[in-house]
């Protein structure tokens, strides 16, 4: 049986570790690929355009959502965040699992578009230790750092929405977790019985 | 917070590698346990007492059902199969992952009383390959065999009634499989979401 791919969508609070689990559940896993977000928030040092984001003037995502190429956009933390329309469709129908990184709006949007998706949000282990990463990241001011935890303590209020939650205390566990979620939804019986003969 | 253990119903065709995979699942994870079942038919020579199946006469298991000791039983190929019914509650309440290996009309009787358990069901790759797989036991008459690739081809329309479905190809594979989706259900928001401070 050719099983269409999951889309799994996976959210989390800066700073949680979720670029992390997902590099290395990337290494572990050979089908899983990025859905590229556009985003008009400027480039980290260690990020390249293309595989981390798309990055856009505020003007060129405008015109993107005039021109009907943004799946579904948000804003979040002053930026605009957006999943182009083209790619997902036929990853999925080539068996493909899509990874799309998106805050908890854009995971809510998504949910409506693709019904089966399988939601993921990754938590830190406590708020506190959420703002030692961010401070030791050295890349945020202190009141970026303020604000980003403020974010985190709404988004979690949307965590009741997802199907599964992975405490980042350990960055293995972690992205066993991650993995064996991913294996796990790929058996499941709602996503299509195997035929044997 | 600390989460009820999960309650597993794996069911397969007699030859599918049901009991290796559970016994290298079991290696591999340090929270699963038996719930071991009771039983009339004979202990095969690698089978022990307690441990795969509690043996009983006819008369015993008659008696036990008299004495409302088992949270279910049924026939299957001649033989009574049951359910103890002291163990499982007390064990989930503690946190652990119990596993009830169990045939398809077992697997209804237990969803009906537990409907949060998961419910796992192993195929072999082909019904050729089971065939071979008894043969190759050396335990089984002819006639038997037989038996039981008619009761396997039977039981496949219970697979849908099954959360997963496992199948069989690789020995290694299916443990991965099957640690995975115990995993992710440990994950599983519908089971509880963990609150962070």
């Amino acid at each position: 049986m050719n099983k269409k791919g999951l889309l799994v969508v996976v959210s989390a609070p800066a700073g949680c570790g979720k670029d992390t689990i997902l590099e290395c559940a990337f290494e572990a896993c050979n089908n899983l690929h990025y859905s590229v977000s556009v985003t008009t928030r400027k480039a980290r040092p260690s990020e390249e355009e293309g595989i981390h984001y798309f990055f856009k003037t505020r003007e060129e995502f405008e015109q993107m959502i005039q021109k009907k190429e943004l799946l579904e956009y948000t804003e979040y933390d002053g930026n605009f965040y957006g999943t182009p329309r083209k790619y997902i469709p036929e990853m999925l129908e080539a068996g493909k699992n899509v990874v799309l990184k998106i805050e908890v709006e854009g995971a809510e949007n998504i949910k409506r578009i693709y019904p089966d998706c399988v939601r993921v949000f990754i938590l830190p282990p406590s708020f506190e230790e959420l703002e030692r990463r961010l401070r030791k990241r050295g890349t945020e001011t202190e009141e970026t750092i303020k604000n980003r935890v403020g974010i985190a303590k709404i988004e979690m209020s949307f965590v009741k929405n997802y199907d599964y939650v992975i405490i980042n205390a350990d960055i293995e566990e972690a992205v066993k977790d991650f993995t064996a979620i991913v294996q796990a939804e790929r058996l499941s019986a709602k996503r299509g019985i195997p035929v044997i003969s």
